[in-house]
């Protein structure tokens, strides 16, 4: 197998370009809603282009690895455009590890610099405590106010999210990767087998499965999107992309409760979300009718949900797509197709 | 800029590569629609690969042009994936062109074999005439029972497509091409200015493009298209290969004429077709109400069509999306995207 043949006007594949082409066509609409707050497409084009530049006038280079220990917010929402879009590569760290673990990717990735919301606090310090000095990557803090009061923790380092951008270039202008096989994404599976395996993922493959999941769930122009889904995720599944290229609105959320989405998905005339199995359990063992009208749908991957659980969705109007995925594929690559005939057959 | 890397996994991206797909996963589903004539995507399929081996053991080879010249028909969507499908070239030639253009088109394209509809002997007749022996294409004739039998011509060859297609081998299991950037179809700007215009299109940019009409579009799967668009202009903007992709049917139709369109919108629950806004001028014209009451989704591209024409074609349940494009770039390539804000002006 020889190299591709490249033609004359080669341009980049790669999710980075969809957020400009959304700040341009729609400049007003809601982006982004988390609690109270509303920004719009050209405030997370502003934003993330300020996070781009201030990244490469802190000292980064193309290729530097700057890793994210964040909850579901606009922020990390940001860090998925503002990263890759100066060439540099995010490291979305899993939450959920524990200090050993995060000490072992920080190191791994050669992280250079880390964002991270105070309510993982306690694990990056303590993970930070066990690097030797001049491994430590220079921290910035996102301190959440919608992060609960018990579980907001101290800020670690001596700049915050906001003054990161505020050193940033408003008048950037980001440019596609020379090269479309060029890394974009760092992710780490999280080690059932020993230390955590850390998976490359490049612009090519991110832009062809952001558009994959649009085609492959019929997706409209501006969905709602909810995050039910972590965004460390294997990078949401790609949804940071496709949800931005359909110029959707991205509903945050930092845990998922099952109160809290039912009134989202009222408030927000939520069309689309995705989850493991235990998103659906969680609604399911809501109290009370639903409180909305309109259908939506799911997208659940692992083990296919029983049919108690799909019977159970369906009454709340949730249409359930089931996937199938790994990290080292972009996320879901598998799909059960829906065939006409399967709507005569009993649940 | 440098040439691209390639990873060890390197797919080419080619639109080839839905039919198998949907082969495999709807066989069953009707996939076109002719007349009376009906035939699965497992039939397609099958015709398609037998057509690509045919064409391979009568000698030609990859790179090779096999020209066209065919209505909207069954055998011209199977060129559009078994021509390929073997490494060779398809040339749609453009049925209006006049014998002068069609031997130039013939001759620059270097056309190997040519497949011909009945209707357009007396034209490919008179430019073979005018081609020394040695520069003419083998023949092979498509006789098309639903053709108006007033323009039914003679076979000009001593094959038709039916003896060609016999010859082919049933297990033959095409591959993508080696290069995304391969050659996939060669298309003539009918010329305004002197000579036609040859276009080379590769197999990457027509499967994007086919990506891209069903996300712009926002298409489910199944849908049913109606080829009110030649499939010669610009490979039919790469609807071929997205109504393939989408598991959709494909409604064939010779010749655009106001009361036949409406029946076959009524009769197939069209969902979604193109055209020049000639076509929304024949469907204007019908006398009478329509005659279905699902909605459909036009493309049509060129000039802005005029207020009444637009608001002629709500009152038959037709919604417009208004795009431009050119053979040079796959086809449509900008989009007059619709804003809510727009839905409270007047038409």
């Amino acid at each position: 197998m020889g190299m591709p043949k490249c033609d004359a006007n080669y341009v980049a594949l790669s999710p980075i370009q969809f957020l400009e082409r959304t700040a341009n066509i729609h400049p007003e609409r809601i982006a982004v809603v988390h609690g109270p707050r509303r920004r719009t497409w050209r405030e997370v084009y502003d934003r993330s282009r300020l996070l781009a530049s201030a990244l490469l006038r802190h000292g980064l280079k193309r290729g530097d690895c700057v890793s994210v220990m964040l909850s579901n917010t606009p922020e990390n929402l940001e860090c998925f455009h503002g990263i890759p879009m100066s060439g540099l590569v995010i490291n979305p760290l899993n939450t959920r590890l524990d200090a050993q673990n995060v000490d072992f990717c920080l190191r791994h990735a050669g992280c250079k610099l880390l964002i991270v919301d105070t309510e993982f606090s306690d694990i990056v310090s303590e993970a930070l405590s066990r690097m030797r000095p001049e491994e430590r990557p220079f921290i910035v803090d996102v301190d959440d106010d919608q992060c609960d009061p018990k579980l907001r923790g101290k800020k670690l380092g001596s700049m915050s999210y906001e003054e990161l951008l505020a050193r940033g270039d408003p008048s950037y202008q980001e440019a596609p990767p020379a090269d479309e096989w060029d890394a974009l994404a760092l992710c780490y599976t999280s080690g059932t087998t020993a230390d955590p395996k850390g998976v490359v993922l490049h612009h090519r493959g991110s832009y062809l499965n952001a558009m994959n999941n649009a085609v492959t769930w019929g997706m409209q122009q501006h969905p709602v999107y909810l995050w039910t889904l972590p965004m460390f995720h294997c990078c949401g599944w790609c949804f940071p992309w496709t949800i931005t290229m359909l110029a959707g609105t991205h509903v945050c959320l930092r845990k998922v409760d099952g109160a809290r989405v039912f009134d989202l998905i009222s408030e927000h005339m939520v069309t689309h979300m995705c989850g493991a199995p235990i998103i659906m359990s969680a609604l399911l063992a809501q109290p009370g009718p639903r409180t909305w009208t309109h259908s939506l749908k799911m997208m659940t991957a692992a083990s296919a949900p029983p049919a108690p659980v799909i019977a159970g969705m369906y009454k709340l109007g949730i249409d359930i797509t089931h996937v199938y995925g790994l990290t080292e594929v972009f996320g879901p690559v598998t799909v059960c197709e829906w065939k006409s005939e399967w709507d005569k057959l009993p649940v």
